[in-house]
């Protein structure tokens, strides 16, 4: 009796997609009792093989094993497609649907769309993956929600038994909409993405000299590169809000060099007109900048060999801050 | 005989610009035996009896007690006028100059001009502060150029014992000129900070579906914000190789928003001229694009509702990378 129980928290679960991401979920959940089964253009059999997991290149003969589990980890660009492929008419009605996209109003939309209305739908984003979730998922954040699931105990306890084998490897279980989602995403993972690519395009490189601050960028950097512009391109086009927060980004980057070169336009133009000859000289004709600067031309900035006469009034001996910082 | 030789390697030394970052070292200085005098504007004779460091409010009495060596403490910005404002023909004429700003050019210039040519000067950056410094300097990286130490035995030994001091807190000694560094740090530390500061600028908030990638950048924010702003400032002021470095950041932005971009006008232009209308259509006047558009207008892109079709050719069941990614 108590086995039996045991035995119904296993889901039989059929990935769709089986690259990096399907295989690294595949792997755990076989490992946690699972059976998982799994489908892939590519022939995978050898690798799937060597997880425990039943490949079939065939995705009729695919979904006539009825997994109870539809887990669509197909790359975001090619989700729609993959969908429209699958003869869904071979699974089981009551099939539970579940994507792991990194967007997911896209395919909440998408599934709600194309799937039949026995269908139940779970939209979820592990916020991890090969990299970081290598070793626990303890305290990983793992968001889902449940687009549809049908009134049937059965079906609730399904969701539950899927839910839980995450809540069981430590992550932390997020519910929230796919809208609030994609909302907060881009201005994480999305921006994330963005500096990591910037960074990556700008070729850093490791110096003798690295602060702790520019590790952690060298090692967004990587993680960054290990993953394929399509995929970051995916999360440009397939959420909405991307494009907002990448113009957020921008007019950040120009707000600080406005402080920067504004600052320095200041000095210059303290140098121009010192406030002793302001109050003496003549007011010009409006063009007053010109002039004093053909008389008193600026020296070129920054110049560490004459080092520009700062702005008066700091406190020489006790500055508020530091000469050296540790970032 | 012993104890003789052990004492020779502890150091009178005055600390000039009493602020956190002079403060860090004082304490670690002082707790490893070596006599510590400081001196600053503002009255730190409380936090400096604390840490067991004598203060002088008096810059003459500070000279005159004959520090060993003089460390410069003060921010990039003031160091000038400190310099400047210092009494130096009160010290003994072999003292040894030391500063630890975070540019390195400019004060190596900056003291050959103005000290006298009997004085040594040491030119050092430790490539950490009170925030990565905390605990332990194992491994963290100490920069530094025997700038002019004069060829007298005993100088030499000064230089090398305050450098035993940083070696023997475990950091990695790095000698390099000041040229390599400022070359090194911009691309550096300065390129961390301004990240730190456009983002901060952005107010990036912590949400429930954070990743690691994304708290490494929240944890960078954090650290950068805690410096001043005059700090960064001097950063990009006083090392020539700064202006070079954020034209760079700007032009990697630049080419990841047009990857973004013409991206998107590919897959719109796809939209407009299908393969098979691109052989049979009239070529129009040059003017294909306008003409073309009337008729067939660009839905809104980004659109979740209906997905734009992606180029064709994408191997839809073996996607090379994965729909989640984990920085």
């Amino acid at each position: 009796m108590r086995k039996q129980k045991s035995d119904e928290s296993k889901l039989k679960v059929g990935i769709v997609g089986f690259g990096t991401f399907g295989q690294f979920l595949a792997k755990r959940l076989a490992s946690k009792g699972h059976k998982v089964i799994a489908t892939s253009r590519t022939p995978y059999e050898e690798v799937a093989r060597k997880i425990g997991v039943e490949f079939f290149q065939d995705v009729d003969d695919f979904c006539e094993e009825h997994p109870e589990v539809v887990l669509l980890a197909s790359s975001i660009l090619s989700t729609e497609s993959v969908l429209r492929n699958l003869p869904v008419q071979r699974l089981k009605r009551n099939t539970l649907f579940v994507d792991v996209l990194s967007v997911k109003v896209f395919p909440k939309q998408l599934l709600l769309r194309e799937l039949p209305p026995e269908v139940d739908i779970l939209c979820t984003h592990p916020m991890f993956g090969p990299d970081s979730g290598k070793g626990s998922w303890a305290g990983l954040n793992f968001m889902y929600e449940k687009v549809r699931i049908g009134a049937d105990p059965r079906r609730e306890r399904r969701v539950e038994n899927f839910l839980k084998f995450f809540r069981e490897e430590g992550c932390t279980m997020v519910e929230m909409t796919c809208e609030e989602h994609d909302r907060q995403a881009a201005s994480t993972q999305f921006i994330t993405h963005t500096v990591g690519r910037v960074l990556g395009t700008m070729q850093l490189r490791s110096t003798e000299i690295n602060t702790k601050g520019f590790e952690a960028l060298l090692n967004l950097v990587n993680n960054t590169t290990n993953d394929s512009f399509e995929l970051y391109y995916g999360l440009f086009l397939y959420n909405q809000n991307a494009t907002d927060e990448l113009e957020r980004l921008e007019k950040a980057f120009d707000t600080v060099k406005k402080q920067l070169f504004g600052r320095l336009h200041d000095i210059a133009r303290a140098q121009l007109f010192p406030m002793e000859e302001m109050g003496k000289g003549p007011s010009g004709n409006g063009n007053g900048n010109g002039k004093a600067a053909a008389t008193a031309p600026v020296p070129a900035l920054p110049a560490a060999r004459e080092p520009l006469a700062l702005p008066a009034g700091k406190d020489v001996y006790a500055p508020s801050n530091t000469g050296t910082i540790d970032v």
